[in-house]
């Protein structure tokens, strides 16, 4: 538990973060269909924002807790390319003219600026697909863990525990006065949900007990908290060149955020404190969590 | 197979589809989160597309389908609800000014006329994720059968072989000169797909052989064209307020149609010679068929 963050832990998390986005990315050109296969445009415009790069910090975080209960990586490698498509399909519709209006995504254009709205409604709505597709195909898992996994995923991009639900409350909250409590709220489901169902998968893929399960609960619904406070603290202390998205647009927006409501300094706090709590909520487990400590600590101080 | 369009089976086809209707809509009704539960403008705005009536159409043959291979109503009806979900998702998107751009569906305001495009937007891909959550928690059906069906759905409501793929296609060849093959080719994938994955679905919970399967896979397939047939016959030939959506929208948008390519009088031929072909289909499967028959000459013969 004693995990600083020093060189070595740096150093091994980098490496362990290179590791999954290879080889979720070779899972992920596996899963979509070739641009050469009609529809092209429609496999272009999939491809074009599944394989721009982005962290992948939920396929790492899906599969670093399956590690902790021993889980053979060949068995969680579908599952957190599932998790990716979901996001990303989320971050294709966000980033519509209707929706956020956003130009830039993981430092390209967005989708429906690369192609057309059209183009980019059905990329999102396909690749949500996909994400399902993948999970019930995958015969490394037995049909039960699939359904179940299957069920993990959809509550938590659903509604009304999940992202879409979020997705509307963060909508409906753009230039009204909100509560912390209703801020907290958004971004659980927004964000958290879909952070603490990876983190759920693997731990599920690597069968945890139910107490494990809970800890890994709790442990990776502060990690979504702190993942939303830092993205809302780079949103308006990075450049739009470093973010590879266009910075400064919460402001722009009204958006509900951390820094917007507390300030940049006692946002940086919580940001500290809700950090400190995600590694106090492994203290249950009794295995080796030393990676999702290190992953904590990465949120806690990326710069992008 | 000698059931013709006459008095008796038309009762009893109605009888059916309103019993599928009711039992379709409660279990809707049941599995889309209450509009008094936050998000309520998304909940809303589900209910609103997904409660509008419609012919469940898709229902009705899947449930129709199950009962020729003796599958018990309980184990049919979330799955039955799913692909309503699908489909109805997929006209929400369908309607969206970046798309067709429509006003009326379902006798009824589209949903971002009603509500706005980013709720539209979020309503269709919540409806989605919804309908494979009902699959994966559906507790009468084995985890082995649930994951079955969520593949076949996933694969008729994707890319490159499903319902997406054809939107796409179709998207790609507005105001472009196609083949005759090309034409069917899009609608195979557009509703074609999703109607034969309706009928497949229904014939894997009632245990059919894999050679009764692909009679119902042949069957279905015709019934999809014919359905898409007549539904571009009805663009020309009915009004708007009869249709319950925009009439005459495929001539607006130069969509390529049946009618559009080959005429009237020619695509009527072909809607009924599409019909016995899927009749003649039906014929190795040695149960009652009578249903199915009566459902192909129900399309045929629709007038909405």
């Amino acid at each position: 538990m004693s995990i600083t963050h020093n060189f070595s832990s740096v150093t091994s998390l980098n490496v362990f973060f290179e590791e999954v986005r290879q080889s979720v990315e070779k899972c992920l050109d596996d899963l979509i269909p070739r641009s050469n296969l009609a529809p092209e445009r429609l496999h272009e415009a999939i491809r074009w924002s599944a394989m721009a790069g982005g962290k992948r910090i939920r396929p790492a975080l899906l599969i670093a807790t399956g590690r902790v209960f021993g889980a053979p990586p060949g068995s969680m490698i579908r599952t957190a390319a599932a998790v990716e498509m979901i996001h990303t399909y989320s971050l294709i519709h966000d980033d519509l003219p209707a929706m956020d209006d956003d130009d830039l995504r993981r430092g390209r254009a967005t989708c429906h600026k690369q192609f057309d709205e059209a183009t980019a409604i059905l990329a999102g709505d396909v690749l949500q697909t996909l994400a399902f597709q993948a999970i019930a195909g995958d015969e490394n898992l037995t049909p039960a863990t699939r359904v179940r996994l299957i069920s993990i995923l959809a509550e938590a991009s659903g509604t009304p525990a999940g992202m879409v639900a979020g997705q509307q409350l963060d909508l409906d909250a753009e230039g009204h006065d909100i509560s912390g409590p209703e801020l907290e709220q958004i971004h659980r489901l927004k964000t958290g949900a879909l952070i603490t169902a990876a983190a759920k998968a693997g731990a599920v893929i690597g069968g945890a007990s139910d107490a494990e399960l809970e800890a890994i609960e709790q442990y990776a619904a502060k990690l979504g908290l702190l993942f939303q406070i830092t993205d809302d603290l780079l949103d308006v202390t990075q450049e739009t060149g470093v973010l590879g998205k266009t910075a400064g647009k919460d402001v722009a927006a009204e958006k509900a955020t951390y820094p917007g409501r507390y300030g940049i300094e006692a946002a940086s706090s919580k940001a500290a404190s809700v950090c400190d709590d995600a590694r106090a909520d492994l203290l249950p487990v009794d295995r080796d969590t030393q990676m999702l400590t290190a992953i904590a600590e990465f949120v806690l101080h990326r710069t992008r």
